[in-house]
């Protein structure tokens, strides 16, 4: 059999292979970039939400049975176990779903792979580029077999991130690890028996449950893989392998073709606002309203946006009572940018839902389908009380493939989800200076220190 | 809406509302015979497993990152926290698959929820009464639930025990911490995010794991509820649910019908032989000759199997080289009782397969289907160098719904397995009686003691 044909009857394999003999010469530039991104606003969302009521309960569970404080829980004073940290600190990252997104799958891949590689560093050394070697080929992992199921896989109901996400922790660890071939398949058949994760949940904390048991569940296994626990030798493609039980129609190509070539972190998108992305054009004209002539909110009589269809079908909803549904409501939103003038978390809480000025003005927004726009545009008409109307068109809304965040934009969000809610993040500068420049740093376990509270 | 109908519709909260009312009364003095057998059968399973290559590889992973050490490993020297200990426990009553079997779903039921309620036992004081009543519970949850997606579920290849099994140990766990109904139903939403194990892992240490994560997993999603972790309303029967997901046309009534009425636990049946059930009859023939005569082997030149049809499809294996692939062989199976007789771990391990006698003997066994022959029966004719011929007919086999062990016979079973490998239970006759008496018992947790080796 050819070296071909052997791979493509091998999906595992021939992934397994590559991940053990990628390096870091192998990483194109804008491959390396990406990886530093994600992991910025990952640190930031998991300040963000490393407060949240779903990651109290977690850690106030955990805790009590936990061992050996060697690895930060982010925006926390304790330090836990690396197991426990990496359950959390994933848990936390996830938590508001604003982490990074793979368009294709709906994948948030760095909240399962990114904490079992911070809570490794601060157990060995791992030099910043193993580092980001790691993060990069985990992303690539999950992201790849999540495409392999796409779209059937989370339609019927699999929580992605946290089903899909396993299999990268699970490679990214086993990098760090130095595993041969056979023990990195043995690390996939260890992390394929830990897949977990229903769109159910979603909505509940339990969401978290399912994404911090995928980060320790590949962490896990590589461990497990490295003091040798065996395991089948087609994790994914064999016949009640992953793929085949969890896909409609497996495309193992997804997940072994063009292995260095093609590389999903670079479709990996940043959101600019925390709520569905069918919503980031509505946002981007509501907030050019404000900032050009203000909103005058008390002279709005009515606000109609011409949207692609899509943005009906999924954000129609003018009565909302929690900030989770606040982030698909379209009413919600136009009402919180034109009176508050920001689309943050702070807007999409359950505080903001129960605003009596965000709730009389939302009454005044209706969606019009309009099959000529674009999905990432809208068309906004306001009217005003005497009779006058603003238009503001929006042909390529923020957050978008073809309009990505600048880095200040990704810094400037980490500022602001750094300083939300209770955690402490007093070293943020340093920080976003540190993942910049992590790829000269022998240490990437120092970037671990400079997440937990400063006194 | 009626509360028959609301119990129809709300399959998840029929079924938790059902586990926080159940009282020790309400059990049937069968279902409570049926927990106390399923238990010592366990510590047998346990005891024989917890020295497994799997067992030793899992612990030397997790001990190190482990905490508190308040909770017993079977067999093994150490203690550990009780999230690990019920996932190295559960890992080792199953690792053998000679714990008890329920067959309409192939669930090992004890082994995901028994680790559980045995290491909470050891933090907080459980009479004998509420550890039997939780387990008997988490056994028929962890059944039903089963029963709704069989057989699809196990036959698309997700590993039944694990992904069934956590459902048991939340609710077991559940009970013992005195959960309400809601809070209940947060449990098994938080179960639902980790219900994982794939059919592709069978035959290697990674099923394991799976088995292991599921135990530990449920427990987890009990404490976490107890803490305030929400979760959906319907983590079962929701469109986006355990259920819906996994299951081909999800029968609910099974989960929530009868309860009460209809107990799962007594359909569970106690393996007599560590391998394929469709040996059974093979073994209980070829011992029978063996115990009466003497078989002689080295006068026989042919044995001929007639038996139903399952006994080909399954067992016809002539050359194999593995313990595990040995479970399976009729060939292997007749030899090592004709050679040994017995039919226990040892018959089945790596080194009776590299037996030359048996080797050598397993080449004369053929296998001829009759359909006049029950699954559980057979008719075993031996040929002799002399001509002779003595034929031996099983009409039901041990091990079989209608022959089920009596109670002696699951002692006996248990003895050997405590004394088996390298596990050292010193104190096994205190076990047994401990396990008979259990519901006599103010403090369940002391059976652990008996559980640690005595030097």
């Amino acid at each position: 059999m050819s070296e071909n044909n052997q791979s493509e009857a091998q999906t595992s394999a021939t992934l397994a292979a590559f991940i053990v003999h990628a390096t870091w010469d192998d990483l194109p530039e804008g491959v390396r970039h990406a990886a530093k991104r994600s992991l910025l606003n990952g640190f930031g969302t998991a300040f963000a939400g490393c407060r949240d009521s779903a990651l109290d309960i977690s850690a106030a569970t955990l805790l009590p049975f936990s061992g050996k404080p060697e690895a930060t829980l982010i925006g926390r004073a304790d330090k836990t176990d690396i197991l426990t940290a990496s359950f959390l600190n994933a848990a936390a990252l996830n938590v508001h779903d604003f982490d990074d997104t793979h368009l294709r799958t709906v994948i948030h891949p760095t909240a399962p792979v990114a904490p079992a590689l911070m809570a490794l560093a601060e157990r060995r050394m791992i030099s910043g580029r193993d580092f980001l070697l790691a993060l990069a080929l985990g992303i690539e992992t999950a992201c790849r077999v999540g495409n392999a199921v796409s779209p059937g896989h989370y339609r019927r109901g699999w929580h992605i991130t946290a089903t899909c996400g396993v299999f990268g922790a699970a490679v990214a660890v086993g990098k760090i690890l130095g595993l041969d071939k056979r023990h990195m398949l043995n690390a996939l058949g260890a992390a394929s028996a830990q897949a977990s994760g229903l769109v159910e949940t979603l909505g509940f904390m339990a969401k978290s449950i399912g994404v911090g048991a995928s980060c320790r569940g590949g962490l896990l296994a590589a461990l497990l893989a490295e003091n040798g626990l065996d395991g089948p030798d087609r994790p994914l493609e064999g016949p009640r392998g992953f793929l085949t039980v969890t896909g409609d129609a497996p495309n193992l190509d997804d997940v072994s073709g063009a292995l260095g070539q093609r590389w999903e972190i670079l479709k990996n998108i940043h959101k600019p606002y925390p709520c569905g992305v069918v919503l980031n054009a509505v946002i981007d004209a509501c907030l050019e309203l404000q900032a050009g002539s203000g909103a005058a909110p008390e002279t709005i009589v009515d606000v109609t946006l011409y949207g692609h269809p899509l943005l009906s079908q999924r954000a129609d909803r003018p009565n909302v009572e929690t900030g989770r549904e606040a982030q698909v409501s379209a009413q919600h939103t136009v009402a919180v940018c034109l009176l508050q003038g920001a689309a943050g978390l702070a807007q999409f809480s359950d505080a903001a839902v129960q605003d009596p000025a965000v709730r009389a003005l939302r009454q005044k927004v209706r969606i019009v389908d309009d099959t000529n726009q674009h999905v990432a545009g809208i068309r906004a008409v306001v009217t005003r009380t005497d009779g006058s109307t603003q238009e503001i068109i929006v042909d390529n809304a923020r957050g978008t493939d073809e309009r990505p965040p600048t880095d200040a934009e990704i810094e400037a969000k980490f500022r602001t989800l750094a300083a939300y809610g209770a955690a402490d993040c007093g070293r943020a500068e340093e920080l976003i200076d540190s993942v910049w420049h992590l790829d000269e740093n022998t240490n990437a376990g120092g970037m671990m220190a400079l997440c937990r509270p400063t006194d």
